[in-house]
């Protein structure tokens, strides 16, 4: 079934111990509509300048991914410059230019608005609330999010969490936007506005699942997919959220098992995106290379076998 | 089947966030036996001073630990004194008094040479090279060692480390004795001296297990297990090996299955260690809790079942 992305799309300039690229195809709607499309047909919604590459909208087209939601609008595409020291960890940001995505309001094209997964990429939290109200009862929405919004329109943001099923946030990002050092209790705030789950992301040391509810600790915790060298990060935490996505819309499973699935399909999404720049390892990757990834990675985090009974508890359905 | 261990005793002064202890029973001898006599009889190896407490004495032959390897000598005990930071990471070094620790040559008394399990734990790696040449062909002898020894002891560890089946390090010591900033590279070095398998410690990052040889990643990974509160870190290292030469001494089972399980329960008792200060959390400690925790850790990190295949692969013997 089908994906809507809401985000941004962009020309970056990135710096990393490995090199640097010049207007290279980035935003948080590019990585995610590029690695969602190998899991189920993407609508992308955003904006771009008439300066940006045709070549750009030809390979989104290459991918089936729809653009119908793209407007083209007089004036110079967003960009984002970004530096990245020896840990390859948080970026420092360089420059910012919101260029035509400081106007961008988006409108859900008529016949989109009953795509089922819905993935709101971070982007101002009113925003992300009016896209949710144009569209009719989504099976699955879920959300991004930054240090940004946390200190600017923390309302706007606790609003929009609670009006979604899943939130997708990094740990530091947990922390601020609870108050809370200790990551479960941040989670249990959190999850108290509403969402059913929330995904942690944690970059080289992997990712946890939270779900709301119950007296038991609900909670699944992944490593990261060791790879040799990461080339550049960007873009790694919107390619999780799109294997995450993904992998749900395309197997209708929502249960706590396919919630765990999809969040391994997001790690391992990721621990791809970040071995080059931009889109670039995400261009020939297909289902099949993540499937053997999988399989790994499987075999890299797997102790005992999972008793009947956590085979019967973890298939039953958690969401819709 | 019975363990031996060789490594300090000590008296600490420690400083955390949480509070401060004066005269706490450690040294990785100490933290080591006590985790491990929950899972097989434990012989210790070490020397004390005469000034070292008889209620600790008694509080170890109340564990059923074999002090007969225990020397007491005329002199003070070894001391330290560190302090944690805020994030609870490396502790910082305040004093080092190595006092009756310094003259230490452990002799393994004649009955005790014939011990199956055999864990070094971080001392002068000539001792351990001493200690390994005493003992009559251990089923699994492992040791620890840290950056001290990498720095001004390259060789002599070298050699050890070509003498034992398993090697634990944690992450940057891996790095260090290596010189390759990559994990997966380091280990490779260090297997390539001869031991079966390495186990990274990655603090609250969890742990790898490496095998060596076989042409496919031998690799194993757990996250660690998440405590609300890490009150001392002191003894998670030496616990932590405590529970994985525990848990195959008590198991006997050294299968790649067995050895995953046995980090598995490692990771667990170094979970428990870090939430009081010294080795408090492990005096009311039973296996019980552990099992408690390995069902819960179960549950939390596997998200398929292991197909026949896998399990076949798990069960062949890997060492002895």
């Amino acid at each position: 079934m089908g994906i809507l992305v809401v985000g941004s799309i962009a020309l970056d300039r990135v710096e990393t111990p490995f090199g640097s690229r010049e207007d290279a195809l980035g935003g948080a709607c590019t990585y995610f509509a590029t690695a969602a499309s190998l899991y189920a047909p993407v609508h992308m919604v955003g904006v771009v300048g008439t300066d940006f590459p045709q070549a750009h909208l030809d390979f989104f087209r290459s991918r089936q991914i729809d653009l119908r939601g793209v407007q083209i609008v007089p004036g110079k595409t967003f960009r984002w410059a970004g530096r990245y020291g020896q840990d390859l960890a948080d970026a420092e940001t360089l420059a910012t230019e919101l260029n035509v995505f400081g106007d961008f309001h988006p409108v859900i094209p008529d016949d989109l608005r009953r795509v089922p997964y819905v993935f709101l990429a971070n982007i101002d939290p009113d925003l992300q609330i009016e896209i949710l109200s144009q569209m009719a009862n989504p099976r699955l929405a879920a959300l991004d999010s930054m240090n940004y919004w946390m200190a600017h329109k923390r309302d706007s943001l606790a609003k929009a969490i609670s009006k979604v099923h899943v939130v997708l946030l990094n740990e530091s990002e947990v922390r601020l936007f609870s108050g809370e050092a200790n990551l479960i209790a941040g989670a249990r705030a959190i999850l108290s506005l509403g969402p059913r789950a929330l995904v942690i992301k944690r970059g080289e040391h992997g990712a946890m699942l939270i779900l709301s509810g119950g007296s038991e600790a609900n909670l699944f915790m992944v490593p990261a997919f060791p790879v040799e060298y990461v080339v550049d990060p960007t873009g790694a935490g919107d390619t999780f959220a799109a294997g995450f996505m993904g992998y749900l819309a395309k197997t209708g499973d929502l249960s706590e098992a396919g919630l765990r699935r999809a969040v391994v399909h997001g790690t391992l999404v990721a621990s791809f995106t970040v071995q080059d720049f931009s889109i670039d390892r995400l261009r020939p990757l297909t289902l099949q290379d993540i499937e053997a990834r999988y399989s790994a990675f499987r075999w890299m985090t797997h102790f005992e076998p999972l008793s009947d009974v956590d085979v019967n508890r973890l298939s039953r359905p958690i969401l819709a």
